[in-house]
């Protein structure tokens, strides 16, 4: 049942259309695998077409992971935060990652209502791989977000099984991520269009050294798009309907740094996505579920079978040195949206319900427009 | 797999050892279910002794569930609050509950590692039972709460399976329920000693009307006993150690009443179970998953098919009028801790681990020794 | 000291220059007064020029106060909801306003060392004016909110007095707000030019009824303006610098609205002001202190001196109609922090520092030049 | 105005009555102050007997500072963390505690109402004492808390005034500190009895080292004491009536260590607090005030000023070695509040309002006989 993602190998990253989000320079592959030692790996769900035959299908789902380093996360645990602009979803796992302030599990990415499939997948993946004496371990905390893809996708019908995130996880790389409709991203859509998984990084300097941001996504939010401030939804005629009770989306935001971070100041970094997001055109609807989570690969937390209670932490950024990275963080946010969604190419799904990438000849001549105007 | 719990028929609940917590009356049951409607389920697994096997057992878990009303509770939500005193779990859908202010499944209590088998079993439940029009219906929010059992279970290989879910639901029944080694409860240990599901309710007067409180509990938490006061544990010589770095623990609380309180007042409300679980000796350990979770059966959200955008909520309790409210609902979750050990009988589980049951017989004997002192 | 505000007749709101946020229509007076019953006054402090001698000047301050309704708040307070995007700062009576869910005092705002002023002399007036048997009355909860006008004002010299509080309040009104250099808006910037005190509202229909959502915003924050997505403050030269550790900032958002919403609701709803301020160019800057306060005038918490334990709260909005609301007050927002920059003067504070007015004639010039652009 | 306190010499700890609370021993003066370099200065204030005139008196109120360390807390504010159990109150500075973490002036106690005043001395403190350079420092975040004493204080005639604080700020010192009817505990009742300001610490072993906790509390919440478990309140028959709408009290709670923590870990740690506070005997009644807060003296920020980008931190407690430490904070709780009851005395205030001192003699007769029953 595992297929690829469809092509995309003919859509433009917004980059590649001349769109420039904010001050910073992107890394080598304005990825979140910028940040180095974080891998991605998906696994895209895609089968059958037709009426919805809940259990059959059509499917149109899958899961992305996101390892923020290859080694043993429950033992090596990298120090992180989050921030939930709308608990509008059934995201797992936020509760320790606030109170202990750590990642101990590779992070997933999936459709709303297989959440219990892939934390059920997550704990044999963890007992498997991380857990060498199982008497003297007890429990973890899987980490999964969610959007829902109930318009394309038979998301009553689970089709996501444990094979499938192992096989995310196994398959995680560094390098260039996939975008737009694989993994999670298959069945979602964001203002009006088809979108997905997205990501974007950038680099900034501090004190002198140079440190990454990097953001991925999964994209799935109800809104009128904006592209570097141009009203693209409107000029293009896809606006976000405020009649009746218009519902839909949710945003999940995955941010990650090199920066000596504790989990404070990663609470702090993972609420910037939600300036990202407003910027694309989000209109904070009621049942958006928007989650940002950050972690630093740098500021770890050390081997918890040290036995020594006291964790040397060398150093740590200063808060008033912040807002550069506050602002690096949002721009990416921003970006990866807008790849989800230049990336996404046209996906029909079950009830034959179809979600329409972005025609990209007519965004670009949008784009020109607004240039030049305003070079004249 | 699923036994029958171990006979605990001659066990004593801490009423029958003349313990009264606090000064209001107890409902007919003295439990969660003496506030209307309210229905339990538990399904008790039980399978093997002797060395640990992950995946093959011994097998010292279960699930409890809770239904705050009988109907379908995606289309009949009932308000709802709560408040995680400390995050040290893997409790799920918590965020919604906050956001929303409103639970729109049964409650489930489960082993900590179990949750995303409780959550996907109650996404399969609620697709079955609730939902008539799936291409009309997208996500919901599976309510799932645990603690760790793996000092007693194979709690990595995960016994439980969607069947005891279903189980557990469909054989909830009102009228008194079942505590100490049942369900949820059966490899948990509390205060040093053997512990499990508890229950216990109040009787308030508001305004010239009767109402109830009443809670139900999964007790694992580390501590040192009291009951009423008296230093039960320490007599026992049964004593949280602070040498070194002592873990354990976990504590669930479900609270409900009749009274009309919306997600507010009944986020404040869930806190107070933080001083029953205070009273019972709770060190408030690092490790301590403690979640609150209240609900209201009365102050409920409409029907949401009803196309009409306004509800009607008759009437709401004044917050001038919570004091007594909250002190009965602390009492509540104090007498259901205490139920959850009373009730407990030993328990053997995997690699011969030991969970004694409290000695009824000498804990009366230290109870009236104090209370013969206190009559002098 | 009490000087009157600095000429401003001749400058525009936005929406006189033909810039319309969102798709909602403005009340009457585009202002947070359209929602009925609430009224806005405000005290301009403003004295001496030159070298900063704390406690002498220069003086360039005030407050402003907002009265959710003409009567005794604190007998009949309203219902409300907040939320903090960045707590980097003073804002006073945030914790009782979530824990009761309500507003029960006037709320100002002022400067941000003022506020223990500014809460004195809430105090001193809610004694005077609200409370017939003191014996019987113990404590409330005064709101004041700020933002730090440090860099025209002599912040550390503590200038507002009591006088000026009552003087706001006393000669509060409904209908047109005097916006930018006024009141609480003396001293702040905001995107590198000179801002002060916006508002805006917004019109929705709900269920065939029309309602009204506004905001009154106090804008300090670090950015690089945005008008309607138009990069103005990048066409003009003001852009947020990043090197080194830039600071600054603040936003203090008040969102009304006479739909009946509970806290909860009010909660989400004061959270979609994050939007707004988002899309008019914030960085999120770390030492910006980001508050947004909501209330409704309409679903009232009834007279506490009733006697009556239930509260009758004939209807509440279901949170499913809520997007239109969400998304009309962040428009809302936006438009207020955009109108608090084109209607602010420019003004010289201590030691000779220098806020400079946004160039209207430049301005326009640049949004035509988009306009042309996407008409072409 | 200014007098001292009632004599309560005579008067006794609960440690000199022979009750012990918790298995840790206390440090040297069983006080905040234990923890090395803290200081507590208090100012008591007390005029006039008879009838309530808002404005002339009786006046029974107070402040107490606690000083983190006797330095410039501004360019070396204290690692800090907070927790709210019940927000209501008026208690101001909490948002910039969480979000950066820390505390930059002397926590300031005092009446609810005065927490105005005691922000402005604050504000003209710090400017005076820790500002060399006022044009280059913008503002910073002045901490008070408080609890309600208007039963029998002239509480809206708002007597505190800047020269108050800041002579409890100068006269602060380290050693032995005045519990009971002093500073900010002037007017204030807790079970029923007189209370005040108490104080209790704990010395905790970490990895060989010796480690203090100390707490200091302005108590006056609602409920029926309890002394290390023994029904005191309704043995002395003063116990809390659950008729009508109860009212009353609050608390606040400061505890300091030498430990070092991080904010997150202070959060934490304060919020043990409430088993403290529980196992005394509290209701947790609507209308009290639960705050905790918590700081390290030796995980520090760094100096401000300093132009170094990144905070060499040099060691951090790991999460697994805080459960001891969780439990001595509640055990010093728990006695500094007993020990704020001890050491009151009786006092009379506006309307012949009367606040009894527990009577010791019939105290300790209750709890003798409670040790002979547990000793028999």
């Amino acid at each position: 049942m595992i297929s690829r993602p469809p092509d995309n190998s003919r859509r433009l990253r917004v980059r590649e259309l001349g769109v420039k989000i904010g001050p910073f320079a992107t890394g080598p592959d304005n990825a979140i695998t910028d940040v180095k030692g974080i891998k991605v790996g998906q696994v895209t769900l895609w089968k059958g077409e037709g009426k919805l035959v809940p259990g059959k299908g059509p499917v149109r789902t899958g899961v992305t992971a996101v390892l923020p380093h290859s080694g043993n996360l429950l033992s090596a645990p990298v120090e992180a935060g989050c921030h939930v602009f709308n608990g509008a979803g059934t995201t797992a796992g936020l509760s320790l990652l606030e109170e202990y302030g750590r990642i101990e599990t590779p992070v997933l990415l999936t459709s709303t209502l297989a959440v219990g499939k892939a934390f059920d997948a997550l704990v044999k993946y963890v007992v498997k791989k991380y857990i060498e004496k199982p008497e003297e371990n007890s429990w973890f905390n899987p980490l999964v977000g969610e959007t829902d893809d109930s318009f394309l996708n038979d998301s009553h019908g689970l089709h996501l099984r444990a094979e499938h995130v192992f096989q995310a996880i196994d398959t995680a790389e560094g390098g260039p991520v996939a975008e737009g409709v694989v993994g999670a991203g298959v069945g979602i859509r964001t203002c009006g269009f088809k979108a997905g998984i997205g990501t974007s990084s950038r680099i900034i300097a501090v004190g002198g050294r140079r440190f990454t941001v990097g953001s991925l996504i999964q994209s799935n939010f109800l809104g009128t798009l904006r592209v570097d401030g141009i009203p693209l939804g409107k000029e293009l005629g896809v606006v976000a309907q405020m009649d009746d009770c218009p519902q839909g989306g949710s945003l999940m935001v995955i941010t990650a740094t090199d920066l000596p971070l504790n989990s404070r100041q990663l609470k702090r970094l993972a609420a910037r996505g939600v300036l990202g997001m407003a910027r694309t055109g989000a209109v904070g609807s009621h049942s958006s579920g928007d989650y940002f989570i950050a972690f630093s690969t740098t500021y770890r937390q050390e081997n918890l079978a040290s036995g020594e209670p006291f964790r040397k932490s060398e150093i740590l950024l200063r808060d008033e040195y912040l807002t550069p990275v506050f602002a690096a963080a949002a721009d990416a946010v921003e970006e990866a949206i807008l790849n989800s969604i230049f990336k996404a190419v046209t996906v029909v799904g079950r009830d034959a319900n179809r979600a329409e990438a972005i025609d990209i000849d007519k965004a670009i001549e949008v784009l020109n427009k607004y240039r030049q105007g305003s070079q004249s």
